[in-house]
């Protein structure tokens, strides 16, 4: 069995609302000192040894991130 | 400035209702082998020096993550 790990985010210069809610409501609740916050998604993916990183690629570009508004990045995690 | 990721994710046994959407539309589109499929969130967050692990810990208990039913793990990854 393989592991992949992969994270997308948004793109350079694409508005990320959840990010900054959470980042106006961390000030609110008195924490100070953040520049800037994002929120992205990590995904684990299980699958068997066939799939290959290529294949996980394409499932990304075709479902997984939207690759108008956001970059995504994989790791291979081993077994 | 500091840089810290943050990784939130389901706890074991619960339900990821994204994750087994997506995991049934790659089914759809003709990927097989995929066995697990879970999304949690990737938090990338920036802030002065003076912001440390700890207050970062807390920021997850309180805001980030629901640790009901979700686990986070925290990574500094410097400048």
């Amino acid at each position: 069995m393989k592991q992949y790990q992969i994270f997308v985010t948004g793109k350079q210069g694409i508005f990320d609302p959840a990010g900054k809610t959470a980042q106006n409501a961390l000030d609110n609740l008195g924490y100070t000192g953040i520049e800037d916050l994002k929120i992205g998604k990590f995904i684990q993916l299980s699958c068997e040894d066939s799939v290959s990183l290529d294949t996980v690629t394409e499932m990304c570009e075709k479902l997984l991130a939207n690759p108008i508004i956001e970059d995504f990045r994989i790791d291979e995690v081993g077994q």
